[in-house]
């Protein structure tokens, strides 16, 4: 407060009295938490830009650059494809083979009675992966750290958190992931996948890059945020789709979840995207399985499709009311998931904020009671007697079902073929068909323990700072939870267990998630099973109307937790009570038409603003006259070049685009744009005048002032806008109140302006 | 052009001068084909009208009553879905009990070897059947001939033409598509049904009905434009669910191709519709089959999913080649279809507009036409001895596959188990598995006869006046089309033949309806088999590329050839040429904050304009001002409540909120709402004043007159806007330039006005 008021007064002596209709500043947070780490957000801008020097460009691309555009926008969404399929590929390999080697060597020792080695083994492999994968996070790219779905949406919402997308996160999240995964943590690689490929996507659509002498022609379409906005929600879709090798589940979980802005032609690109990875897993994977071994240990992990027994095509009302009850239950459990979850970032934030040591110290506590609990929980269950033949020692492929752990020949222990194995191959277990005899057989008791394990574990993991999704502890808790009820309920029921642990996990999903079609048809794919799809949708339903009346999805709450300013698609009812001249706070500078070049440089450098009103003033008109928005990275460009100064208040109109390209103004990619020290601006320049006209988005969007803030806030969020100006009602006022900014809307904010306000009203 | 001027002229003399921009009168059509007759059109509003009495109601509504809407929101979803879902069972009985008992009287008397009868008897069925669904169209709802599709998406855009969705649509939509797929047209149930589905939520969400003393205060909430809007866009995906037993193809279609405007909130409601659906639909056929005959000839029909055989998972490349070659023929002919039906419906447009005994003769000559051709075509192919045993005469459930038409015992007639039989049945053998010897063996010549025969004719049928969906012509023709490749690339590729039928059905859907996620689903719903989806992906992307090279998306040109003003997704290029002033015609008419009530009536009776803006002027104000926007719909109200009229010019204020509550403005559902007749206004009266101000929209959007035209289509397309106000660029000129509707975007209108405007720049 004081500060800007201070400033307002320094601003008056020497420079022109700025339009200043409120002394208040924006107290809303503009920084968040990514990943770990604390960093300046900014907003991405999806308005047309309607200056004299783009339109000028625009009218100047030929029929071929048209062209040459949308064939490269269909080349990078197919490369997108390829690289996400052949990372999604990759990531597998390396999970099923380092996994599959960890758990071989202990087994075979296990097989010499050599239990201390063993427990000594395996701990000591998941510690060295967990540590690898913590050290990646902690001293590369903290950004990479947790799920990454949330940044993803937020980053399609309009908030460009800088190294969300950043190419070491890309680095960090590849290799983090499998790593962790194949370090034994309850955590799975989806959410990383779906980051993977925003960053793929993001990499792509750089428009190349200067320093690496990457500047070609064609590429400079994309330099602008919805071009990228487009092509990240492709990666985003490609993520999932690599992950669950689910095309069709893919482009809902892009619309469903991640797009905040979403049209027909961009589902028509997306399903393309996805179309291509699917074809590529399914190729490397032929070529997998021709010729065995030469994928090593590979055994298709996550990527095969999960069978799951329904034969019974008709249910009766005790089934409907098993699975409504499931539903219910397993809604409830869903939001205390979430809710643990938020406690418990909270508090990890506080050990993480303490500096990479901290972190990788949690990872390997966690690690180690990962450990314990995988390896010491199976002696606690009794061994069984193998239905049938008992299989020897595991083979390639990995699933190592009837584990004789410790058990005698011809015995086996279904609580370490639940614990002893990779989440995936756990997953299958549990989906199996429960009524063929041969392989089922879980007892209740394993079935409670795993339960109660996977859940907690599930919730201490998220957090820790290596890249972890949070699909498949969920899908694991809701499968054991479903294939728990299944066992009880067995009496009353003739639905297959096997298909209870499928409902299950369809309940917890919704429960956290809060996905409905995207889920479903998710499920669908893993599944290949559509008779069941009444009950899934119900159970979907179920779960997410229960959970939604306790708190919100997981995704949300770590975006609101991490401090990242989202746009809600609706306005919050006591926006209705508000109007735009309530919140928005006038803006500290304008300029004029023809602006002397100090005040410009001053104005950059006191202030963050990225977008300046410019007013025309006598003598250019006759009455100050609102002529449009400049922003500040078109201002960083226009002062370095010089040659555009002149001495005197002239319009320098149109001879500047013989100057400057309208290529200079194209949005930089990672590259980091210019900066104070890149210009030096002699103390006469600075006395010289600029001509702001070219420069001018000369037809901003504007409210009146008097408009309420919930038809603003609609206005601001289906245009995707960054600035929206706020114009007065009655003429002969300054002709501009202020600019609305994302931040003007966040609920935090409104509520600091207006303690007294009911948020419920 | 005279007429304005005149006008113009004819207004000054007796009236206030209007503010006069432009005389220039919007030359694109007001009126649209609805089915086969004229209507006048209106815009639908989503817009927040922000008006005091509005906001005032909006405060002082109870939680209570926001429970209230939500609970409703969720019971009427689940109302659209009950009913849809049995409409269409009721659909799929009426047509299988019809067209079985017709199908089965004729094969009797041929079984006697009565050819003559036989034809007669078959041509007789028909013809009555067709007549009766064309006089039905004709006579009580022309809006119910045709698709109904491109009219549901027109509506989902905006455009509202009365009829579209009236009870009487309704009714003649249900029982003319009945008789008419049971006439054995070449006609789809799939879009009747869609349309159906969006005429029942219509009438569910039309808040009552004053005539039928249905006036329950709760169903106010939904006299308004924008959850009318949700509640059809549920029905139309309902419509789909109900008519492939696809839920979630339902959502996406109504995603994909219906709606214009989507949240996610929206998905969620329609999933659960679909789900509810898919509910109904279930219980019903289990009903029917428990205790057989209970529902007559009832064989599932359309409902069963059509199984198809891909038990080969690895395809080769001969594999990959044949598919794509078959994608490329396929979008070739989807457009080349769109093409046909295009100049069809031309055709039939200059007939039908004669009057309805000629569109009943025009279905009589092609019921006449498909009779001899389903009848007389299998004649032509010669009997093949079955592999087998021939089951002896058709039994229940009515796939009348191996038929012995006129064939001696133990041959059958292939080809008239294609046409002697329902459009679903003959799709159900063309997608049967080819390799199981037992029930293969259409000849190539069969194939071929029956792909042109069945091309053709569902060129031609569509577009008579009956009910018919375009979904099975296109799949019938796709399937034997893909079967007749299949059977020729048999010896070069190891894929069924049967699974070749379903990739020609989908080329033929993707080259016609250009849908993508949508088809893949609903294709993937209808077999229950998910290993074929990429190549399912695949041939829907190829043929919809090629496709799109040449013309537009079935539905899209009949909504183009209807008239209807349909906004699209992305503004034309050359609007980036022009400014929102130069399409704009000025508001002829502007009124004052305190209006004399004379003035009022002359505009209302002399404009059609549904939105005029207000200005306050001295001595109101101390400068013109722009105080907002009023609807006409709204001025008619305040008309007739005279108690507000004035003998002053004074402000009324708040004082009218105990005149008139705010439920008085809600949108009437289809009733006509109030004209001049229902008011008398003496001429003393005329002379008085009412206060505008608590009923103006204080807050519309508006734009400045230099916006480019493509940034303002952006604006009004993503708010879904009715009106659109144009500001002047510099102050001191009247307050408003003018109102942009949805008919200033239209091509041909801005055509009109720039001719020599080159319309690919």
């Amino acid at each position: 407060m004081e500060s800007l008021t201070e400033e307002r007064i320094e601003i008056r002596d020497d420079h022109k009295q700025p339009l200043l209709i409120r002394s208040r500043i924006n107290n809303s947070s503009q920084l968040a938490i990514v990943g770990a780490n604390i960093c300046p957000i900014q907003s991405l801008d999806y308005e047309l830009i309607e200056n004299d020097l783009l339109k000028q460009d625009w009218r100047s691309r030929t029929k071929v650059e048209i062209y040459q555009y949308v064939v490269l926008k269909w080349t990078l969404a197919l490369l997108i494809g390829l690289i996400t399929g052949l990372v999604g590929f990759f990531n597998n390999l390396g999970v099923e083979n380092i996994a599959g080697f960890k758990l071989l060597l202990t087994n075979n020792l296990m097989l010499k009675q050599k239990y201390h080695e063993a427990f000594a083994v395996y701990v000591g492999c998941n510690m060295i992966l967990g540590v690898g994968a913590a050290a990646l996070c902690a001293y590369i790219a903290p950004a990479a750290a947790g799920s990454g779905i949330p940044e993803v949406k937020a980053y399609l919402n309009g908030i460009d958190a800088h190294s969300i997308l950043a190419p070491s996160t890309l680095f960090v999240k590849i290799f983090g992931s499998i790593l962790g995964v194949a370090a034994g943590f309850i955590v799975g690689k989806e959410g990383p996948m779906v980051h993977t490929g925003a960053c793929i996507a993001n990499l792509l659509g750089q428009g190349g890059s200067r320093k690496y002498r990457l500047t070609w022609k064609w590429l400079r379409y994309f330099k602008n945020d919805r071009d990228r906005r487009d092509l990240i929600t492709c990666g985003a879709a490609a993520g999932v789709a690599a992950a669950f090798r689910a095309p069709v589940g893919g482009v809902l979980f892009a619309l469903e979840e991640a797009a905040s802005w979403w049209r027909s032609a961009l589902l028509w690109r997306t399903f393309f995207t996805t179309a291509v990875v699917a074809v590529v897993l399914r190729s490397l994977m032929q070529f997998c399985h021709q010729g065995g071994g030469r994928c090593g240990l590979f055994g298709e992990g996550g990527l095969i499709m999960f069978d799951v027994n329904s034969a019974k095509p008709a249910y009766t009302t005790p089934d409907l009311l098993a699975v409504i009850f499931l539903g219910v239950i397993g809604g409830l459990m869903g939001s205390f998931y979430n809710y643990l979850v938020d406690k418990v970032l909270r508090t990890y934030g506080a050990i993480n904020e303490r500096g990479p040591i901290f972190k990788i110290l949690l990872v390997m506590i966690i690690s180690f009671v990962t450990s314990c609990i995988r390896f010491g929980l199976p002696l606690l269950s009794k061994c069984v007697p193998c239905p049938g033949e008992c299989p020897s020692s595991p083979t390639g492929g990995f699933s190592i079902h009837y584990d004789n752990f410790q058990c005698p020949p011809n015995h086996y222990n279904d609580l370490s073929s639940l614990f002893f194995t990779t989440n995936d191959d756990a997953i299958r277990s549990l989906f199996n068909d429960g009524s063929a005899s041969a392989n089922t057989g879980f007892q209740l008791s394993s079935l409670i323990i795993f339960f109660v394990a996977i859940y907690l574990l599930g919730i201490v993991t998220y957090g820790v700072a290596i890249p972890s999704g949070l699909f498949i502890p969920v899908i694991l808790a809701g499968a054991s939870y479903g294939r728990l009820i299944g066992t009880v309920m067995a009496p009353f029921t003739a639905l297959d267990t096997g298909l209870f642990a499928l409902l299950g996990a369809a309940s917890f999903l919704g429960g956290t998630m809060r996905m409905t079609v995207s889920l479903c048809v998710i499920l669908l794919e893993l599944t290949n099973n559509l008779l069941m799809l009444p009950l899934v949708m119900l159970v979907l339903l179920i779960s997410k109307t229960v959970a939604d009346c306790f708190n919100k999805g997981v995704y949300d709450q770590i975006v609101a937790l991490k401090g990242l300013p989202y746009m809600e698609a609706h306005a919050e009812p006591y926006m209705r009570n508000l109007v735009a001249g309530d919140v928005v706070s006038g803006p500290l500078f304008s300029f004029c038409g023809i602006e002397k070049v100090g005040n410009i440089l001053h104005a950059l450098k006191v202030t963050e603003h990225h977008g300046f009103p410019v007013v025309d003033e006598p003598p250019l008109t006759d009455a100050p006259e609102l002529c449009g928005l400049v922003l500040r990275s078109h201002l960083w460009v226009l002062l370095k070049h010089k040659t555009l100064f002149t001495r005197e208040r002239v319009m320098t109109g149109s001879t500047i685009v013989n100057k400057v390209k309208a290529r200079d103004f194209a949005k930089p990619g990672l590259g980091r744009g210019i900066r104070v020290e890149d210009l030096d601006i002699s103390q006469e320049e600075m006395e010289m005048y600029v001509d702001l006209h070219p420069i001018t988005n000369t037809s901003p969007y504007t409210v009146v002032e008097t408009m309420s803030l919930a038809k603003a806030a609609l206005l601001f969020r289906e245009l995707g806008l960054r600035h929206l100006l706020v114009v007065p009602k009655k003429p002969g006022r300054p002709p501009i109140v202020g600019i609305l900014t994302r931040h003007d809307f966040m609920h935090d904010y409104i509520l600091g302006l207006f303690p007294n306000l009911n948020p419920h009203k």
